[in-house]
């Protein structure tokens, strides 16, 4: 039977992947991300059936960090259409995710909505837009989730405020060219806020349902995106969504997704199913050591690909 | 039925950008290019079962350029595996295609083998690898087009030759990294040539069907890549295929794919066929303006995706 | 008479660029800077033997913006020595004068003190040194120019607080590195007023004078600098004191100098005198028009040059 | 007396000199270079009085290399007056002396003619001015040292154009932009061979004594360039001729000179004297370790500066 093949090879998989050696480290530039244990490792993947498989450490909840950048894109794109593309572009940014070389040379509008510029801008289009920015992206993904219980982790938050001059310095070059319409300080506040979500994987690939299934929720019916959109956002997740190693992941993988620094990665197989993992080291790149190893062997066992 | 309904989509969406105003400009870098017709406008489908339909100039040839990068990479990773990675990157470059800046930056390893340097390396590559590159290419090409009437156009790969010093200025760069192991007269009259190449879309969309049916000719049942090289191939299309527009194909269009300045462009729906369009005049990209226009009707007409 | 022949080039030099065409704009970032008379044009040379000759709108004074960065180089080169190249460095950027591309690509150390970055480190460092700095750097201005009637302009600072998302960017920047000791909000606040200092050419003449007697005012006879200091702080004026005109300035001109967005320009000859010019309206990089003219001019008359 | 004193400084500054531990690499690219005794030093200062003072090896040749870009500059501005300036800068470059990234972003137009980029220009301008240019160019170089002894060395020539691809790739680079307008291979052939020409300190001082004495040679009273020129060269020197170490030689030495990699520096004080040092030991910026050493004591002890 598919579920149970589909099932036994993440089981298999992940059997393999945790009697590897676990290489990397743990992101350590807020104390909240070092905080955790570093040999952490869970999987769930959730069909568009309804049907979902977990192995390991997936009901723990992690801090998804830059994953969020994907849902606050989706709210940003579900209000505005494709005039979001006026402030933000859609290509791959070839260089460190923190770089302003590239906003320099292109006049304050960022490569992609997943660099830190972009995914910066794309919060300033939710600052402008929503009443109660935190509280409405909030309740977005908590219905996506079908999980209320899915909160900010405001600790988290407070660090990377404090920590973030990185982000300080890029939001006021944004800034500087006219590309950021709110009071700096609360798009940061925002900003630091939705990437301080914590979740585990099975609220994680619950969460990415909809991008698996043409924007529309599988089980609920609710049209989150239109297809067309839905469609987009996995083009930009597939070219954009692994800092400077989107087009390994590509290679490797053949699945569109996304990484955060907490050391999740989420991935898509449309018409099937989204994956989330956990795994808190990080290879030299950013992304989370285990959770590639594990997406390339399972889509490799399985023969999923896109491509 | 089906493939009627592929055909009639086709017919009429190449009657709708057919009306539609035709923007843009023929290359002009080298005299043969610029002696075509610029309205001419040809496209051609080829499906795994074999069966294809054309609409317009569609058997008329033209200089398939960039494209021929695909046909050298094929051939350059079925002789050496993974190993070929090692001095050609898989990440899209972020910057115009001849940009030296990112080679500066790291090391003499161009990007990716879609850009000039990576393509002259993989030239590099099969001049070290084959006793006759020219000839063995040739029959490559003409083995997976099914043709032997394709050749090369030794009056285009002259022009080339006395015009291309930004390409000569690449070469010596990479020599200068040790990354160019032949006599670089050599490898640029090899890879002049291979660029050289003319077909029409149906030959074209011919040729890389094999990309569509998981490295396998469907019709002929040769293996030509396994699958998983296959997969790749398509991955490094999808991330770096259209230049400085590789997001803006992915996001409009969805399929892998790959342009040349001559104005023809392929893409692959995996599982199901590849499609050649071929129109001159350029975006300011320098991708066929006409060809990405029918890409994106085409795909949201009939919803094919990969995404 | 030399001197007497002095005045006269001066006067006659003067005379001769009144009578061009004036070109350029005047700086429009903040208004402040706007809301001067465009025409405007002075000049003023003091010698080291404690004459000096003025012409034009000499008394008239205006806001020295970046010509302060060599009185807080001066002020901090004084209290730390060569300690104070750890955090900046000396070679001339190559590029424009807010760029951040260099800042990351040498980790923070800007590549000289007269970029914003690097003025920011040096205010930083004075905000570290002193305990009330902007008391104490005006007190250090005026004992230069033996003038107790300079003074900030609270207006002018505060627009450039209000607008500068640039230097807030900087300076978050240069902070995520570990070069910013002190609170931004601070450092920024002294760097603004110190920009914000008013002068004429009268008084500016006379503040530059120790830099043209070995780092010793000689008037009153202060040691302001070592000699071999003084020789260090012309150095840099020379090689980085005109953005990205620096080469141009040094041969055209053959003095160190400094400009600032307000249309002012100094310029040193070792061993004899110090000359201020004022004309706000400014050439495509940034430095006086008018200033620019008249010392090209004057030097060619008068045969000094330090080459 | 002075001359005595200066030439007791002399002679003190390099024993202190040769007293300290030699550091750096000897340039190792092509096998000419590294065949020379790491260790050889020496010194000479021709003064325009027609005096000299040497110390140490200042009668063994070494390759000049770079240091002949400041003599080919000099003969193309004899010939084309501003007129050259519309095809090279003089604007320090601020990054490595082999870097393409200013090119790309400048369209072709080198920063400086001191450059790799910048010498090549020069060298083109005189392929296209002198009938025969090797003869020609050797002929003023021989006049300006006034020694018919003076040669390339055809060994050295032959391994730089062996060895040169980064200079190919440079040549063809700016090919591409239209900035060279003859053969190639000649311009190469004709750069190499006046990189090749070998001078020992005591030549290399009385060659460059004219841009110590306005642009007229002292001694013969013939003009070389006019004063306006002459100041020109050296602001070019000061301002562009150390790679990467302009700031620092202003800074540390105060006087305009150029390095070569062959371990040659040249300074020259305006108004009293040519020096040159030899050493081939390089520090990481590539420029002599102990010419630097030397120079900078030499002007401290003295006070020489033009700061």
């Amino acid at each position: 039977m598919h579920e149970n093949t589909l099932s036994e090879n993440l089981a298999e998989t992940f059997k393999e992947v945790s009697a590897m050696k676990n290489y990397g480290e743990v992101a350590s530039y807020i104390p909240e991300l070092q905080l955790v244990d570093a040999d952490k490792f869970g999987v769930c993947l959730t069909s568009i059936d309804d049907s979902s498989c977990g192995q390991g450490d997936c009901n723990e909840r992690f801090s998804i960090q830059s994953i969020a950048k994907v849902l606050s894109l989706t709210l940003a794109f579900k209000h505005l259409g494709r005039s979001c593309w006026e402030r933000v572009d859609v290509e791959p940014a070839g260089t460190s995710f923190n770089s302003l070389v590239h906003l320099e040379y292109e006049s304050g509008i960022p490569r992609n909505p997943f660099i830190n510029s972009g995914a910066l801008v794309v919060s300033d289009m939710l600052v402008s837009l929503l009443k109660d920015p935190k509280k409405e992206f909030l309740e977005f993904v908590r219905l996506l989730a079908k999980d209320d219980s899915i909160d900010y982790d405001d600790k988290t938050a407070a660090s990377e405020y404090a920590e973030g001059y990185r982000n300080f310095a890029v939001i006021n070059f944004l800034r500087s060219f006219g590309n950021i319409e709110n009071d700096v300080e609360e798009v940061l506040h925002f900003y630091f806020h939705l990437c301080s979500i914590k979740m585990n994987c099975t609220q994680l690939s619950r969460t990415f349902l909809f991008l698996a299934h043409g924007g529309k929720d599988p089980i609920s019916g609710e049209r989150i995106l239109t297809r067309s959109q839905s469609k987009r956002v996995n083009a930009i997740m597939m070219t954009c969504g692994f800092y400077d190693e989107a087009g390994e992941f590509a290679y490797e993988v053949g699945l569109p997704g996304k990484s955060g620094v907490g050391g999740g990665i989420v991935a898509v197989n449309p018409g099937s199913y989204s994956i989330a993992v956990w795994s808190p080291k990080l290879n030299p790149q950013g992304n989370s050591y285990r959770g590639m190893k594990f997406l390339e062997k399972f889509t490799t066992k399985t023969g999923h690909s896109i491509f």
